[in-house]
Protein backbone atom coordinates (compact mmCIF):
# COMPACT_ATOMS: atom_id res chain seq x y z
CA UNK A 1 0.00 0.00 0.00
CA UNK A 2 1.33 3.11 -1.14
CA UNK A 3 2.02 5.39 2.04
CA UNK A 4 0.97 8.52 0.31
CA UNK A 5 -2.59 9.10 -0.11
CA UNK A 6 -3.92 9.29 -3.88
CA UNK A 7 -5.88 12.75 -2.59
CA UNK A 8 -2.68 14.01 -1.05
CA UNK A 9 -0.75 13.13 -4.66
CA UNK A 10 -3.25 14.10 -7.20
CA UNK A 11 -4.85 17.26 -5.54
CA UNK A 12 -3.32 18.53 -2.54
CA UNK A 13 -4.94 22.22 -3.19
CA UNK A 14 -8.37 20.63 -3.50
CA UNK A 15 -11.10 21.74 -1.31
CA UNK A 16 -14.22 19.00 -1.87
CA UNK A 17 -16.39 18.30 1.40
CA UNK A 18 -15.34 14.92 1.30
CA UNK A 19 -11.76 14.30 0.49
CA UNK A 20 -9.99 17.18 -0.10
CA UNK A 21 -6.98 17.48 1.38
CA UNK A 22 -7.32 21.53 1.71
CA UNK A 23 -10.78 21.38 3.22
CA UNK A 24 -10.27 21.70 6.53
CA UNK A 25 -13.70 21.33 7.90
CA UNK A 26 -14.33 18.24 5.34
CA UNK A 27 -13.77 14.46 6.11
CA UNK A 28 -10.62 14.60 4.86
CA UNK A 29 -10.83 10.83 3.44
CA UNK A 30 -7.42 9.36 2.44
CA UNK A 31 -7.74 6.49 -0.48
CA UNK A 32 -4.72 4.55 -0.93
CA UNK A 33 -4.22 1.70 -3.79
CA UNK A 34 -3.01 -1.49 -2.92
CA UNK A 35 -0.32 -4.09 -4.93
CA UNK A 36 -3.84 -6.13 -6.52
CA UNK A 37 -5.25 -3.49 -8.09
CA UNK A 38 -7.99 -2.18 -5.33
CA UNK A 39 -8.13 1.30 -3.23
CA UNK A 40 -8.85 1.56 0.30
CA UNK A 41 -9.38 3.33 2.97
CA UNK A 42 -11.08 3.82 6.83
CA UNK A 43 -12.57 6.41 8.18
CA UNK A 44 -13.62 7.53 11.43
CA UNK A 45 -17.00 8.68 11.63
CA UNK A 46 -17.56 12.18 13.33
CA UNK A 47 -20.32 12.52 16.16
CA UNK A 48 -22.52 14.72 14.00
CA UNK A 49 -22.67 12.17 11.48
CA UNK A 50 -25.89 10.45 13.31
CA UNK A 51 -28.27 8.65 10.82
CA UNK A 52 -30.94 9.53 13.87
CA UNK A 53 -30.98 6.23 15.44
CA UNK A 54 -26.98 6.27 16.82
CA UNK A 55 -25.66 4.84 13.10
CA UNK A 56 -23.70 6.01 10.39
CA UNK A 57 -25.85 8.61 8.38
CA UNK A 58 -26.80 7.24 4.60
CA UNK A 59 -25.98 10.27 3.40
CA UNK A 60 -22.30 10.57 4.99
CA UNK A 61 -22.60 7.15 3.61
CA UNK A 62 -23.01 8.07 -0.09
CA UNK A 63 -20.30 10.88 0.14
CA UNK A 64 -17.33 8.39 1.20
CA UNK A 65 -18.78 6.30 -1.17
CA UNK A 66 -18.42 8.77 -4.03
CA UNK A 67 -15.06 10.36 -2.43
CA UNK A 68 -13.39 7.04 -2.11
CA UNK A 69 -14.50 5.47 -5.84
CA UNK A 70 -13.33 9.32 -7.42
CA UNK A 71 -10.04 8.12 -5.78
CA UNK A 72 -10.13 4.81 -7.38
CA UNK A 73 -10.83 6.22 -10.92
CA UNK A 74 -8.25 8.94 -10.58
CA UNK A 75 -5.88 6.63 -9.79
CA UNK A 76 -6.55 4.41 -12.75
CA UNK A 77 -6.77 6.99 -15.15
CA UNK A 78 -2.74 8.66 -13.79
CA UNK A 79 -2.10 4.90 -14.02
CA UNK A 80 -3.62 5.22 -17.93
CA UNK A 81 -2.00 8.91 -18.93
CA UNK A 82 -5.71 10.22 -18.68
CA UNK A 83 -4.69 12.84 -15.87
CA UNK A 84 -6.59 16.28 -15.82
CA UNK A 85 -7.22 18.46 -19.49
CA UNK A 86 -6.02 21.77 -20.13
CA UNK A 87 -8.60 23.86 -18.19
CA UNK A 88 -10.16 21.16 -15.98
CA UNK A 89 -9.31 20.37 -12.48
CA UNK A 90 -9.92 16.49 -12.85
CA UNK A 91 -10.13 13.64 -14.83
CA UNK A 92 -13.11 12.90 -14.35
CA UNK A 93 -16.22 14.06 -12.51
CA UNK A 94 -19.49 11.84 -11.04
CA UNK A 95 -22.41 11.29 -13.76
CA UNK A 96 -24.08 9.42 -11.06
CA UNK A 97 -23.87 6.72 -8.25
CA UNK A 98 -26.37 3.71 -7.09
CA UNK A 99 -26.15 2.87 -3.35
CA UNK A 100 -27.81 0.35 -1.73
CA UNK A 101 -27.61 0.16 1.88
CA UNK A 102 -27.19 -3.36 2.94
CA UNK A 103 -26.59 -3.41 7.24
CA UNK A 104 -26.44 -0.62 9.67
CA UNK A 105 -22.89 0.88 9.93
CA UNK A 106 -21.26 2.28 13.27
CA UNK A 107 -21.38 5.64 14.29
CA UNK A 108 -18.15 5.05 17.03
CA UNK A 109 -15.89 2.63 15.32
CA UNK A 110 -13.47 3.16 12.25
CA UNK A 111 -15.04 1.86 8.82
CA UNK A 112 -12.87 0.68 5.77
CA UNK A 113 -13.64 1.36 2.39
CA UNK A 114 -13.12 -0.44 -0.63
CA UNK A 115 -13.21 0.54 -4.56
CA UNK A 116 -12.52 -1.12 -7.38
CA UNK A 117 -12.91 0.33 -10.70
CA UNK A 118 -14.73 -1.93 -13.25
CA UNK A 119 -14.52 -0.87 -16.90
CA UNK A 120 -12.05 2.17 -17.71
CA UNK A 121 -12.50 3.31 -21.27
CA UNK A 122 -11.11 7.10 -21.38
CA UNK A 123 -14.43 8.59 -22.02
CA UNK A 124 -16.05 6.90 -19.05
CA UNK A 125 -15.31 4.55 -15.56
CA UNK A 126 -17.44 2.49 -13.47
CA UNK A 127 -16.35 1.98 -10.21
CA UNK A 128 -17.58 -0.43 -7.75
CA UNK A 129 -17.18 0.75 -3.80
CA UNK A 130 -18.22 -0.74 -0.38
CA UNK A 131 -18.21 0.21 2.98
CA UNK A 132 -17.45 -2.75 4.97
CA UNK A 133 -17.42 -3.24 9.31
CA UNK A 134 -16.52 -6.33 10.88
CA UNK A 135 -16.05 -8.17 7.71
CA UNK A 136 -19.12 -7.34 6.51
CA UNK A 137 -20.60 -4.91 3.74
CA UNK A 138 -22.92 -2.08 5.38
CA UNK A 139 -23.27 -0.29 2.10
CA UNK A 140 -22.33 -0.76 -1.59
CA UNK A 141 -22.44 1.30 -4.76
CA UNK A 142 -21.52 1.60 -8.36
CA UNK A 143 -20.06 4.93 -9.23
CA UNK A 144 -20.54 5.89 -13.09
CA UNK A 145 -17.36 8.48 -13.97
CA UNK A 146 -17.24 10.48 -17.03
CA UNK A 147 -13.96 12.08 -18.63
CA UNK A 148 -14.45 16.16 -18.27
CA UNK A 149 -13.75 17.42 -20.95
CA UNK A 150 -13.76 21.48 -21.52
CA UNK A 151 -16.19 23.14 -23.64
CA UNK A 152 -15.02 24.17 -26.78
CA UNK B 1 -47.63 24.76 2.47
CA UNK B 2 -47.92 23.84 6.19
CA UNK B 3 -45.32 26.39 8.30
CA UNK B 4 -44.47 23.13 10.33
CA UNK B 5 -41.25 20.84 9.34
CA UNK B 6 -42.11 17.49 8.86
CA UNK B 7 -39.01 16.85 10.70
CA UNK B 8 -40.22 19.55 13.19
CA UNK B 9 -43.27 17.11 13.35
CA UNK B 10 -42.93 13.82 12.92
CA UNK B 11 -39.14 13.66 14.97
CA UNK B 12 -38.52 16.94 17.00
CA UNK B 13 -35.49 15.14 18.82
CA UNK B 14 -33.95 13.17 15.79
CA UNK B 15 -30.75 13.59 15.69
CA UNK B 16 -29.88 12.89 12.02
CA UNK B 17 -26.66 14.49 9.94
CA UNK B 18 -28.99 15.65 7.33
CA UNK B 19 -32.19 16.14 9.17
CA UNK B 20 -32.35 16.22 12.74
CA UNK B 21 -33.87 18.87 14.19
CA UNK B 22 -31.85 18.29 17.85
CA UNK B 23 -28.38 17.95 15.07
CA UNK B 24 -26.53 21.29 16.11
CA UNK B 25 -24.21 20.42 13.96
CA UNK B 26 -26.35 18.56 11.07
CA UNK B 27 -27.50 20.34 8.50
CA UNK B 28 -30.92 20.34 9.98
CA UNK B 29 -33.02 20.13 6.58
CA UNK B 30 -36.65 21.38 6.71
CA UNK B 31 -39.12 19.89 4.56
CA UNK B 32 -42.78 20.87 3.76
CA UNK B 33 -45.38 19.06 1.85
CA UNK B 34 -47.38 21.22 -0.66
CA UNK B 35 -51.27 21.33 -1.51
CA UNK B 36 -50.46 19.52 -4.85
CA UNK B 37 -48.81 16.21 -2.86
CA UNK B 38 -45.32 17.20 -3.34
CA UNK B 39 -42.63 17.95 -0.95
CA UNK B 40 -40.30 20.65 -1.05
CA UNK B 41 -37.71 22.40 0.73
CA UNK B 42 -34.45 24.85 0.65
CA UNK B 43 -31.14 24.59 1.59
CA UNK B 44 -28.23 27.18 1.43
CA UNK B 45 -25.21 25.25 1.42
CA UNK B 46 -22.17 26.03 3.68
CA UNK B 47 -18.73 27.08 2.42
CA UNK B 48 -16.90 23.75 3.04
CA UNK B 49 -19.62 22.10 0.72
CA UNK B 50 -17.42 22.62 -2.10
CA UNK B 51 -17.20 19.51 -4.84
CA UNK B 52 -13.79 20.79 -5.11
CA UNK B 53 -14.20 22.90 -7.99
CA UNK B 54 -16.46 25.80 -6.46
CA UNK B 55 -20.03 24.00 -6.72
CA UNK B 56 -21.84 21.81 -4.13
CA UNK B 57 -20.70 18.78 -3.41
CA UNK B 58 -22.19 15.66 -4.61
CA UNK B 59 -22.31 13.56 -1.39
CA UNK B 60 -24.00 16.28 0.17
CA UNK B 61 -26.36 16.59 -2.75
CA UNK B 62 -26.84 12.98 -2.15
CA UNK B 63 -27.43 13.26 1.76
CA UNK B 64 -30.24 16.15 1.16
CA UNK B 65 -31.98 14.21 -1.84
CA UNK B 66 -31.69 11.23 1.17
CA UNK B 67 -33.09 12.93 4.10
CA UNK B 68 -35.62 14.95 1.46
CA UNK B 69 -37.42 11.69 0.14
CA UNK B 70 -37.50 10.99 3.53
CA UNK B 71 -39.19 13.42 4.56
CA UNK B 72 -41.82 12.96 1.94
CA UNK B 73 -42.10 9.11 3.03
CA UNK B 74 -42.45 9.60 6.56
CA UNK B 75 -45.19 12.48 5.73
CA UNK B 76 -47.03 9.86 3.36
CA UNK B 77 -46.76 7.53 5.95
CA UNK B 78 -48.46 9.72 8.78
CA UNK B 79 -51.12 10.32 6.41
CA UNK B 80 -51.66 6.72 5.59
CA UNK B 81 -51.23 5.32 9.29
CA UNK B 82 -48.45 3.89 9.03
CA UNK B 83 -46.07 5.75 11.29
CA UNK B 84 -43.31 3.54 13.35
CA UNK B 85 -44.26 0.90 14.57
CA UNK B 86 -43.73 -0.06 18.66
CA UNK B 87 -39.63 -0.61 19.11
CA UNK B 88 -38.51 1.67 16.43
CA UNK B 89 -37.84 5.40 15.75
CA UNK B 90 -39.36 6.10 11.92
CA UNK B 91 -41.38 4.22 9.58
CA UNK B 92 -39.66 3.67 7.44
CA UNK B 93 -35.57 3.23 6.65
CA UNK B 94 -33.54 3.40 3.08
CA UNK B 95 -32.52 0.79 1.39
CA UNK B 96 -31.50 2.42 -1.44
CA UNK B 97 -30.57 5.88 -3.71
CA UNK B 98 -29.44 5.99 -7.18
CA UNK B 99 -28.49 9.41 -7.79
CA UNK B 100 -28.06 11.15 -10.86
CA UNK B 101 -25.45 14.29 -11.26
CA UNK B 102 -26.77 16.56 -14.30
CA UNK B 103 -25.65 19.68 -13.89
CA UNK B 104 -23.19 21.55 -11.42
CA UNK B 105 -25.31 23.31 -8.40
CA UNK B 106 -24.09 26.56 -6.58
CA UNK B 107 -22.30 26.39 -3.61
CA UNK B 108 -23.24 30.33 -2.75
CA UNK B 109 -26.58 30.22 -3.08
CA UNK B 110 -29.86 28.70 -1.78
CA UNK B 111 -30.92 25.41 -3.85
CA UNK B 112 -34.48 23.53 -3.90
CA UNK B 113 -35.67 20.18 -3.45
CA UNK B 114 -38.76 18.75 -4.67
CA UNK B 115 -39.94 15.30 -3.81
CA UNK B 116 -42.76 12.81 -4.68
CA UNK B 117 -43.99 9.57 -3.66
CA UNK B 118 -44.24 7.87 -6.98
CA UNK B 119 -45.12 4.73 -5.11
CA UNK B 120 -46.53 3.59 -1.67
CA UNK B 121 -47.64 0.21 0.13
CA UNK B 122 -46.67 -0.62 3.19
CA UNK B 123 -43.86 -2.70 3.03
CA UNK B 124 -42.01 -0.01 0.68
CA UNK B 125 -42.17 3.31 -0.81
CA UNK B 126 -40.73 4.82 -3.97
CA UNK B 127 -39.57 8.53 -3.96
CA UNK B 128 -38.58 10.59 -7.01
CA UNK B 129 -36.50 13.80 -5.58
CA UNK B 130 -34.78 16.34 -7.27
CA UNK B 131 -32.24 19.02 -6.43
CA UNK B 132 -32.87 22.41 -8.52
CA UNK B 133 -31.80 25.52 -9.46
CA UNK B 134 -32.50 28.35 -10.96
CA UNK B 135 -35.19 26.51 -12.86
CA UNK B 136 -32.91 23.53 -13.97
CA UNK B 137 -32.60 20.25 -12.57
CA UNK B 138 -29.38 20.03 -10.91
CA UNK B 139 -29.10 16.43 -9.70
CA UNK B 140 -32.32 13.75 -9.07
CA UNK B 141 -32.50 10.42 -7.52
CA UNK B 142 -34.85 7.39 -6.80
CA UNK B 143 -35.10 6.51 -3.20
CA UNK B 144 -36.26 3.17 -1.61
CA UNK B 145 -37.31 3.11 1.42
CA UNK B 146 -38.63 0.11 3.31
CA UNK B 147 -41.00 -0.34 6.28
CA UNK B 148 -38.94 -0.56 9.42
CA UNK B 149 -40.33 -3.80 11.25
CA UNK B 150 -39.07 -4.68 14.60
CA UNK B 151 -37.26 -7.80 14.63
CA UNK B 152 -39.39 -10.91 16.21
Amino acid sequence: MSDIAIQDRLFPDARCFGCGPANAEGLQLKSHPTDDGLVVATFTPWPQHDNGVGYLNGGVIATLLDCHSGAAVFHQADLRGWGPLPGTAFSYVTAGIDVRYRRPAPLEAEVSLVAEVAEATEDAMSCSVRLEFDGKVRAEATALWKRWRPRV
